[in-house]
């Protein structure tokens, strides 16, 4: 890397270097130079902090990027620690043991493009990250944060993928790690986070109660780093290099239309802010892109203030199958409404029964069994194409954030053998299926 | 590629041109130049074939290979395909649809190898796969040679990992897709693999009769490409991927033990015919390495034959929660033995006990949650550390062959939460875990 700087949204503080605060090890966030209120733009120093002090707006890292270039990035490890110089992490991370994720599958989607008839389709598939939703991405920069933090636990409030991030994570990193729960969630969920962490705390109530005691203990403990709340700038961060992956894997341009699920906001908001910076950093051409964000209508708030034109998100209560999306009071929600709006895109929203149906139809046509929130994607994807809102003739990207196999029950009386047969030719013969 | 030729065993024809038979395209397989036997040596042309005519011993793809570098392969594709003029494939075989399987992490597992003492130690995880197994490799292998053959129908008889990886495959390909399991199986299992395919065959009756079944549909039916009966040699060159892989993430050179699990035995004998092939090319350094097997006690008829000191297996009829490794009659047990006593490693079992605690043990240290046949290797893995069998001192690679979301049952009742409280600071106060 040369020195020169290269600014990029939110504007970097007048004094771009490095102030680490509460004895931080120089480099401990890479290029990050401060934590950036989105509304009033006040910026605070790097550390566990998530709220403005001013305004109680919402933080978000700043940067001074030197100059980056794509060799520098291609020569990196195969996983995301390959954007290092854009992300709040130090240089030497990829050191530190972590879950190596990212770097996941960009397939092109031709029979899924000539059945909903789009001219070029990918599927970005983060169903492969190693606990199998793109929520490794996010959980290795709560990591290095909580490392440069020197916070004695790692913990989250979650219901499903966040756990197995977290818990696994943890694990290998060799830190304490406290998950929360609520106490009814099904067998194999628990499962797949208790194998990891002899720490899993199953709370009686909703996922609501459980994150009011996430946030409880955030405020009495020292030294705990939960990675949704008090290190959630580090966190959201990791989002960004999908964005950076679509760029790279397309050889470094932008592709023309992104589909994004909708949980609190934050992923597609991070994807637009990846394709902000690339265009900034000249490591991809500047030009034109529309994202458009998907829910499921049983939790659909941003959908529905997008559609009623509004700024603000009327929270709801969730119901829907897709229970990896059903935030009903979505964090990022009006920042997900601007990104929208200001490239052209909409958000729109599908009904169960179209979930279900759209995890059918990505598996029939691609090989790829993906959970309820990759079914919303699709099955908003096909909404677009149909309701004419997305353009047939332009490169699209859907992003899928998680595997089939956390959300079976979702399509498990849709899918069944052709036939059950005694086992000979002749029965088989008797099928048709020869 | 120079033109060059370098020979490796078995060794090649006289005539080491390609003799494309059955209307095959010039350059259908690569550098494959026909079948061999692995008992008699004797050759037949590339096709549909998979014993011998004249000793019905098992065939095997021989190659004539030009010089490949270490450069050639680096700029290749991030999947398995960066070794395509390693396998029976065609020169533009990326460009096929495919799953794009392999490029798997391998993961330096520290908190493991302090555990077990051990002084280096990686873990190639290929749960990270489309389908979560190894088994996309050598399907992803199958599928090129059912492709260059004409078959009209890709099929598998299977209870598990093969099903996924065949339907997905298949549905990503778009090639007639049939699936034959036994009608016994547990939901899961049976959405894992119905989700992709519209003619999946439930059999009644236990695997043996399902394979019998497919061994007569392959008999009766013209077009049909069985990847684990009739396109068998081109399906288990997949596996030397692995192989590849672990040699060339660890820097281009051979670590100095493998510990493998065994079903059939073909992955192992495959590793050892890719570091072989490795050094013939001159790719890597020639050095010792050691292979060790790995199987459950209630199916371990080669463990139990390599401890008798026999050169033949005795089939056994398999009891055990190792249901990915439940081969009682094991196609490819010979050659572990040979491959293991020639290496200096050695074939050993563990109890179902065993291998419900090492993959607890493997999620607890690295984050890795693993089927039964993971937890099969890592706790044979410790009990050759244990024994004494394994030298300590040596850089050791387990692999890992498949995803713990698959049998979760064989866990479910040993981990849980740690405590379950109300929503309250107080109540996670008293549980001690702050």
């Amino acid at each position: 890397m040369s020195t020169s700087v290269v600014e990029t949204s939110p504007a970097p503080a007048e004094n771009a270097e490095a102030k680490p605060g509460h004895g931080l090890r120089e480099g401990a966030f890479g290029n990050a130079t401060a934590l950036a209120c989105r509304e009033c733009g006040h910026q605070v120093d790097l550390g566990p902090f998530y709220a403005c002090p001013e305004c109680f707006g919402p933080l978000e890292v700043a940067y001074a990027f030197p100059t980056v270039t794509r060799a520098e990035i291609e020569a990196g490890p195969r996983n995301i620690w390959r954007y290092k110089a854009l992300l709040p992490v130090p240089t030497d991370i990829e050191t530190s043991p972590n879950t190596e994720p990212g770097f996941t599958r960009l397939l092109e989607a031709t029979n899924l493009a000539a059945t909903l008839g789009l001219e070029k389709l990918w599927v970005k598939d983060d169903s492969t990250n190693p606990t199998n939703s793109f929520k490794d991405r996010v959980v290795a920069c709560a990591l290095s944060a909580a490392r440069e933090l020197g916070s004695r636990v790692f913990a989250c409030p979650s219901t499903g993928n966040l756990a197995n991030a977290v818990a696994a994570a943890g694990a290998r990193a060799g830190i304490k790690t406290v998950v929360f729960i609520p106490s009814n969630l099904e067998t194999p969920k628990v499962v797949n986070s208790a194998v990891f962490t002899d720490s899993l705390v199953a709370v009686e109530g909703n996922y609501d109660d459980v994150n009011k005691l996430a946030s409880e203990i955030a405020g009495e403990e020292d030294g705990w780093a939960f990675v949704n709340v008090n290190v959630r700038p580090f966190y959201a961060e990791g989002s960004k290099t999908l964005g950076y992956e679509i760029a790279e894997q397309l050889g470094w341009r932008l592709p023309d239309q992104v589909v994004i699920p909708v949980a609190s906001g934050s992923q597609l908001t991070k994807v637009d802010k990846a394709f902000q910076e690339l265009i900034t950093l000249g490591l991809v051409e500047d030009k034109p892109y529309k994202i458009f964000g998907a829910q499921a209508t049983g939790c659909s708030p941003v959908s529905a203030a997008f559609k009623d034109g509004k700024k603000v998100v009327r929270p709801v209560k969730p119901d829907t199958i897709a229970k990896s999306l059903a935030i009903g009071n979505p964090a990022d929600g009006p920042y997900v409404l601007d990104v929208c709006r200001r490239t052209g895109g909409v958000v729109e929203d599908i009904s169960d029964d179209e979930v279900r149906e759209a995890i059918v139809l990505l598996a029939r046509t691609e090989g790829i069994f993906t959970e309820t929130a990759g079914g919303t994607t699709v099955g908003v994807l096909k909404k677009l194409v149909e309701t004419g809102q997305l353009d047939t003739s332009l490169e699209t990207v859907v992003i899928n954030t998680g595997h089939g196999l956390k959300t079976l029950d979702a399509v498990a009386d849709r899918v069944a053998p052709a036939a059950t047969i005694a086992p000979t030719y002749a029965a088989f013969a008797a099928t048709g299926l020869a």
